[in-house]
């Protein structure tokens, strides 16, 4: 019944550009979500076309769930890189970040910044990748805004997206969990995605393609939740900062110290190799499909063989061992059999990773 | 217990600047949360130090209440204006979006992406704005996330927040329940927040300071769901696009028509003679403090007496009314007594307005 602003035409998707009109909230603006964004996410949420999405409240929180929330910008650079692109990994980081609170995620928002000028081809790609990402993980976008700043103001685009969720009933999944005895795993292989990142970026050419680990962790995660119960203490995703600093961060969450074992850390040996070439440490590059599982000692078992079942856990490792230590130190012990300090990440590795 | 990472020395709040650091997830980062964002942002959520935040469901959701999820990048130009800044904006904004969606706004996502080379006075400022519009509203900024890009790949900072709400139970506020013979109310002036930018940005002076209207409206809709109950039809804050494209996209999704009367327009001499000058119409120009109420003719006395009660409705007035019209024109009585159509927003009027 409702009539539709009428466009002069519709949107160039080969050729056209995005103008500062396209952020106006006019009519410009409304043929942008109509023919872009609305039917590449489409679902019923989005589709209440209003200022923010109304959903009914998940079963879990009868049986004492608890909401979750999380959120991430993402400033990736390059857009696109081996293995995926801003769209797919707007999706995931944020996904994982509700998934890693020991929480069910429900539903996405994404605000996006775009610079003007951009190609509406480039922005249909992104958009399509992340609709890809969201159906597959069942996780839709529900509500969403579209800026746009001048050229030169910006840097092609900028995804910001928030998740909610909602805990499995009964666990506590966090930092201050972990305890000394606790066994470490890390789900697979190290530093993927900044090294894919990084080599897309300034044009290095290895042998082997190097690709980016970009994946949604949520099923894992409730393999993990069924396996172990209350015997999964910590879930953490090693973004950025990589594995180094996420153990620091839990390990100053907790108050205990970390011992890992350098023999033990799964890295691919292209990734080895390039690391290698460019003075990088796999121990601070950002992955961003990969999930660092703790869990006590009687459950390590359950947790370990949950892991290699799973399609994103098939390369995972028993890594360490939370110990006692009021310092709070990650320690390595090195494939010489010395030891060292993990340190935090200081100063910065690898920018606009994420 | 649990040790902190040892900064060499704190930031540097008089002189100091973001640098790509404070973007990499490490040690910087860890700083600038803990001297920046925590103590600003103080909640026991944000303590929690996860990916995530976890908060209990609201009591809201025992009597049908439904969950609302809304988001908003931030991009004003420039940060700071009169009457407000990008800081209390983005939190105002999102608070706003989730109350027109007929709910109760309860937590809020920050996430920041940063210029380097930014002044960390500037970003402080920013930050205690943002916390000072989060405490004064009761809803506190429970999880965030902070990138930097390099300078010239931004324009200062960026910011898009998220809101989480409940609805208020047994009501369906929404633009497809406005009905002929429906009344329509704005609850104050129009056209301040967009002159006021402009005119800060264009570094116009006028003879009185033009001040935005940025508020959090979210109080002033619990008094009209009081007020009027399900006699409350529709909420919507006309932002980008001003009073004609929101009531444009009222009409589209009701598939009713819109009659409102230029007279009854309450537009500030100021801002009325600032459009003049610059060849604006207040129709279109952006608000970010107020909010249109449609509702049932039996409700209207109620509404409006809860309007004026209110220190955010003292300008309110009824503007019109909702006709049945099958090509859901919005239509205005002019001044001189004839009738004009109201269109969309076309191209641009007021880039980067919010």
């Amino acid at each position: 019944m409702a009539t539709r602003p009428r466009y002069i035409r519709p949107l160039d998707f080969k050729a056209g550009r995005i103008d500062m009109s396209h952020g106006a909230g006019g009519r410009a603006s409304a043929q942008l979500i109509e023919e872009l964004f609305m039917p590449a996410f489409a679902n019923e949420w989005l589709a209440q076309g209003h200022d923010g999405a109304t959903f009914a409240p998940p079963p879990e929180l009868a049986q004492g769930g608890q909401l979750v929330m999380a959120t991430d910008a993402h400033v990736v650079s390059p857009i696109f890189f081996p293995g995926g692109d801003l769209g797919c990994l707007s999706v995931h980081g944020t996904i994982n970040d509700v998934a890693m609170s020991g929480a069910r995620p429900l539903y996405l928002s994404a605000s996006f910044i775009i610079e003007e000028g951009y190609p509406l081809s480039d922005l249909r790609r992104l958009v399509q990748s992340m609709a890809q990402a969201s159906h597959e993980a069942g996780v839709p976008i529900i509500t969403g805004d579209t800026k746009v700043v001048e050229q030169g103001k910006g840097d092609g685009v900028f995804i910001s997206t928030t998740g909610v969720g909602v805990t499995y009933p009964g666990l506590r999944i966090d930092g201050r969990q972990a305890q000394p005895g606790d066994v470490v795993f890390v789900s697979g292989t190290l530093g993927d995605h900044g090294v894919a990142v990084l080599s897309q970026r300034e044009s290095l050419a290895f042998e082997t393609t190097i690709c980016s680990d970009t994946a949604a962790l949520h099923t894992l995660v409730a393999d993990l939740v069924a396996a172990a119960g209350p015997g999964l203490h910590v879930l953490r995703d090693p973004t950025r900062g990589g594995l180094a600093t996420t153990l620091n961060e839990i390990a100053q969450q907790s108050g205990c110290g970390i011992h890992i074992d350098e023999r033990a850390l799964p890295v691919a040996p292209e990734v080895e190799a390039a690391c290698e070439l460019l003075g990088l440490d796999p121990l601070y590059v950002a992955n961003e499909g990969k999930l660092i599982a703790i869990c006590a000692p009687q459950a390590a078992a359950r947790v370990q063989e949950a892991l290699l079942a799973h399609p994103l856990g098939r390369g995972a490792q028993r890594i360490g061992e939370v110990v006692a230590d009021a310092q709070c130190f990650v320690q390595m012990r090195t494939r010489f059999g010395g030891t060292r300090m993990v340190d935090w990440l200081t100063g910065e590795q690898l920018p606009r990773i994420c």
